[in-house]
């Protein structure tokens, strides 16, 4: 028999799974609406053109490739590929509706992206992101906005101990440049420097002579990602790290008006792994987990890949997983987080009582209450019972044939265990509604 | 330049697209809940051996398969494929964690569907579907319930002219015996009459006999699913069709006590496509749409094929594109759906009133507000005001030079198109609130 297990790196959500992650997402949604962004979203595939040769060759082996059908399934050709994340879907979006869109085009978009890593502990190859990305405006109250809504959702959901890492491209070129890192290395230099914190300097430098970077401009950019002094003396004879510099200044200054402020600052080994950003880059993380909670960056040239117009823009994104890993190994969750429990259970103790249970729980519906009907014949009187405690029923109405002919229903509260008065059936929804309201 | 379009029948859904979706999707997860159903969620991949063989040879064909990855990428080989239905992922999640769910496990999911099929008006590849399942029980409650559920979910999106067609697996298949229909081609008769709407009895009939069905067979069937006396005396012989239409008319009889009463009849020709169903099969539809706003059925063998334990089961779907497609159509949707608007737009005039910008829209979104900031320096009025009126912002603050020294925010009324008197900098986003909650 075949494996009912979900595909490797994937799962399934239960009931309870699914209100801590509507919680999350709920929270998500209600900061980031109210900064002016819009929901947006876009298919789960996309023609494979649009996703191959934008995240690097290490991303191009983890995209999802669809089959083509029909008569072409047999030559083993892939003509659509899963979303592998929501920025380039939506620099194709910009593309396709810049003229429908405004100016400026703030978007969020919460949906999930696929990616054939090996998966491992809080690492799935199904898994959400939230993102937020503002489309037309090349000013640094994009990227503070973005870093003050980040940090809002985060406080909302009450994380207190969060840090955000600043940084920037061209500060980061500045330095390559300055220290002498050959051009067509620096690429690999950056993806080296992006993993310092997870293999530790001697491994970054062995990345670095294996790319034939030079020894003494290993040293140097060791030393200058490791010590903002040692870092501005680098890129102070660079007119574009002179430049960005400046930009990140300008960030740090204005997010201290902000949500944001107290949690950022600038991180000169904080490099990013993806190719597409230009400009400042950006990563949130907690102490108790490696690896980060999400992060973002500008990106003025990616959506001038899908249009003959280069857009500016900039993006951020929280991952869904990581968020929820953190909240529950902290048990962050609130206890009063919707239930699936219904309010009453009507049971029927004789086919002929079928009718009106199903006419019963109607009312009460009707009074905005949830009810169910349990559809088997209770027999046992302990079985049903137990179902309907089981349900988080606060009550169970009771029809046999002893109710029908006294015109009444038989009620239990199931919360204190005990018999109530039977109730007149013609006001039974009524007065069933008026128990539910009770303080309990 | 690659195409910006999304893939051949799918669709991007821009902010009012997306609103409307979730009107439609809100209301159906307040009814489905109040019935005591609870969410579940599956990947969007299976593995591919748990999807092929389910839904008959057509169904196989128009899966979406996904190519295995790494070195195995080359063999055009396929491990993974993209849901096709929400059934048989839950008959797997039921199998797999029978012993963690309730005896009666109600669960409502909705969740896209991915079928190759040729894309045409009203028909995507990319689809939502809005399912609700009750598993482990035989009793003709459950159909109730369900039906009753979904004529509440139409109701209160505003359909009232939706009718429900009812039949049964047993009953067609007493039918086919009476009518001497080979047992072999049984099924391929019950394709060809699922088509009786669409393409006619003469081309039924055509079907018929290219599955070498008897003449008579052919005619008997015909004359019985075209009128009700006819189909009772030919079932009236067969064990089977005699239980099976006792079942129906319990369901008739039941269904008259809830919210579907008065929509729901018994229809001789409603087949349904899918093979799995075992018993009772439903099909709603409204008069402007051809094809059904959804279909369900009782499918008691489906989550024996993934257990050792044969489990009933019975599930309906809507279809969530056929159901929006009918409501644009008639101008269902309310004119009070939430809108992107934000409240507030805070403008600055010089790049030293970006802080105080940030702060005072910081203030308003404290007070349960949106507001964002219009990110350029607003050197021309004109473009800033229409921008602004562009995002539906009630108010427009503005801060400069003058306001700055003076303490204060100048403010417009972007509705009344007027200026306001100028607000005192420390008190302004409380008067701010107090005009957004003027009444309009």
């Amino acid at each position: 028999m075949a494996s009912t297990k979900p595909p490797s790196g994937t799962r399934d959500f239960l009931p309870e799974d699914i209100r801590r992650r509507e919680y999350v997402i709920g929270t998500v949604r209600r900061v980031y609406e109210r900064y002016g962004f819009e929901p947006l979203e876009t298919p789960a595939f996309e023609n494979i053109e649009t996703l191959l040769g934008k995240y690097g060759e290490e991303g191009d082996k983890l995209i999802f490739k669809i089959l083509k059908r029909g008569e072409q399934e047999g030559t083993g050709q892939a003509d659509l590929a899963l979303r592998y994340d929501l920025t380039v879907p939506l620099a194709r979006v910009v593309a396709e509706y810049r003229s429908k869109l405004p100016g400026l085009f703030k978007r969020y978009q919460i949906q999930p992206v696929w990616r054939a890593d090996r998966p491992q502990k809080g690492r799935f190859r199904e898994f959400f992101q939230c993102d937020i990305d503002s489309i037309g405006s090349t000013s640094p109250v994009v990227e503070v906005e973005q870093l003050s809504a980040v940090a809002e959702v985060l406080s909302a959901l009450g994380f207190t101990d969060f840090t955000i890492q600043l940084n920037h491209r061209a500060l980061l070129n500045a330095m390559l440049e300055s220290a002498a890192v050959p051009v067509d290395h620096r690429g690999d230099a950056l993806v080296a420097i992006d993993k310092l914190d997870k293999i530790g300097p001697d491994k970054v430098a062995q990345e670095f002579y294996a790319h034939n970077i030079p020894m003494a401009a290993t040293s140097a950019c060791l030393a200058a990602v490791e010590s903002v002094p040692a870092f501005d003396a680098l890129i102070a004879k660079n007119e574009h790290g002179v430049a960005a510099k400046r930009e990140v200044e300008q960030i740090l200054s204005l997010i201290a008006e902000t949500p944001a402020a107290k949690h950022v600052s600038f991180v000169p080994r904080l490099a990013r792994g993806l190719s597409y950003y230009t400009g400042a880059i950006m990563e949130i993380s907690v102490p108790d987990l490696a690896g980060s909670l999400g992060g973002g960056g500008r990106y003025d040239n990616l959506i001038g890949m899908f249009s003959n117009q280069s857009v500016p823009a900039c993006g951020f994104s929280l991952g869904l997983e990581r968020i929820l890993v953190v909240m529950s190994e902290r048990n962050m969750f609130p206890s009063s987080l919707p239930s699936g429990a219904v309010d009453v259970v009507v049971t029927f103790m004789d086919a002929e009582s079928q009718a009106e249970s199903l006419k019963l729980a109607s009312e009460i519906r009707e009074g905005g209450f949830r009810a169910e009907v349990y559809p088997e014949i209770s027999r046992k009187f302990d079985k049903v019972l137990k179902a309907a405690s089981g349900r988080g029923a606060k009550l169970m109405a009771v029809f046999g044939e002893n109710e029908r002919t006294q015109k009444q229903v038989s009620v239990r509260d199931l919360i204190k265990r005990e018999a109530l008065q039977p109730l007149p059936r013609d006001s039974a929804a009524v007065e069933i509604a008026r128990l539910l309201r009770r303080e309990p």
